[in-house]
């Protein structure tokens, strides 16, 4: 592979979305071309898969169909543009990615880690992020950012105790993984925006 | 559970839809009280997801999102109706089930076994149907019969080689299970019928 794939995770609301913007344009000023994706989502079938799992059905919506559409549409990100866009140079950053369901259907659903990883290995094959930018933000900090944005999806509508195994997961694999940067979430933007230029220009100059 | 689940199975035009009539019409005369599912779907998000999976999209649909969102289906569909009819006493008589994704997923795009086991397993937790009738029609006749119904969808758009690989693991998996039988789909209706109606008689009488 020749292009690097930048993941940024975190809680809704964690400033993932404004991060990304600003890590593209480190890229770009490094000279990388750069691709943006996000997930669940992506390509137009993974759209489509997308909608489905954060529509708020009028029936139990199951944990184990919450996981298998999530790695569907992981599968067609994947496909269709992760992998020919590293093939040909290009660097992807991703508004979420394995991370994300590790932590919130693994962490926040309860679904066991024998299941994670069997699906997990089916859909990536040991693909993984070259890097992946963790925002740490408490789940009730976030959500109240969040909620300025407008309604609430179906996942986002889960309770406070989802959020706070989600983000105790998310801290967890974080702490087990060189790949993974922690990012303290819940200073000022600036400060947010500065680490987040530091980190990535070590990157980018390490590689 | 105190309700039975029987499936019916085969190839596109194998004839399912007229012998789905045909079992219900019998379970119903023996007392029983009868709903019928079909897969991919029978609930608002699992036809959603029907949609998703049998929609012909501009981009390459990979094998392994065919497999994860048939079963995020399935289990939409077990969970919102099977277990619940079965468990309340009612027959559930249903246009597919596992047996297709074995076939058509496992045989026809050759997703290894090991994978098919996995997800299976996850998605079904070890759920079977209590009977499973297969229609056995070679493709090429099948397809006849289909495209006399009208536009073929993504699925059925796959060539020939696709259906005998599914048609030969529906066989071996069919030869390996007591609780698969096997109907030749090839005789003129009425002898296919005659077979169904004897073999879902001799069912009800021996449970
Ligand atoms: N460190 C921060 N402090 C205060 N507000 C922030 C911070 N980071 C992001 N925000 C604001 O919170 C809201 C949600 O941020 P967003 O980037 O959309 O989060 P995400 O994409 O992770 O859900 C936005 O209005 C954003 O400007
Ligand atoms: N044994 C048979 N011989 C001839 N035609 C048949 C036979 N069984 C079904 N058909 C016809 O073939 C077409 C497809 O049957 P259908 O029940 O829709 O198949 P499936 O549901 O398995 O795709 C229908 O027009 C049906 O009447
Ligand atoms: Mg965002
Ligand atoms: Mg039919």
């Amino acid at each position: 592979m020749n292009g690097k794939f930048i993941v940024v995770e975190g809680l809704e609301g964690a400033g993932k979305s404004s991060v990304i913007g600003l890590i593209v344009d480190a890229l770009k000023n490094a000279g990388k071309s750069v691709e943006q994706t996000r997930e669940p989502g992506g390509t137009p079938m993974a759209e489509a898969i997308r909608d489905c799992v954060k529509h708020d059905w009028d029936e139990q919506v199951s944990e184990e169909t919450e996981l298998l559409l999530m790695y569907a549409a992981r599968v067609q990100l994947l496909t269709n543009r992760i992998y020919p866009a590293l093939e040909s140079g290009v660097w992807v950053v991703g508004d979420r990615h394995d991370l994300s369901s590790q932590a919130y259907q693994g962490g926040g659903r309860g679904v066991s880690p024998d299941t994670m990883s069997a699906i997990s290995h089916i859909a990536l094959k040991g693909f993984k992020p070259d890097l992946t930018i963790y925002l740490d933000v408490e789940p009730a900090i976030g959500l109240e950012r969040a909620r300025g944005r407008g309604e609430l999806d179906r996942i986002e509508q889960s309770g406070i105790a989802f959020f706070e195994r989600t983000r105790e997961r998310y801290l967890a694999l974080a702490n087990n993984d060189d790949s993974i940067r922690i990012v303290d979430a819940m200073q000022p933007i600036k400060s947010v925006h500065n680490d987040i230029k530091t980190l990535i220009n070590n990157y980018v100059v390490g590689v």
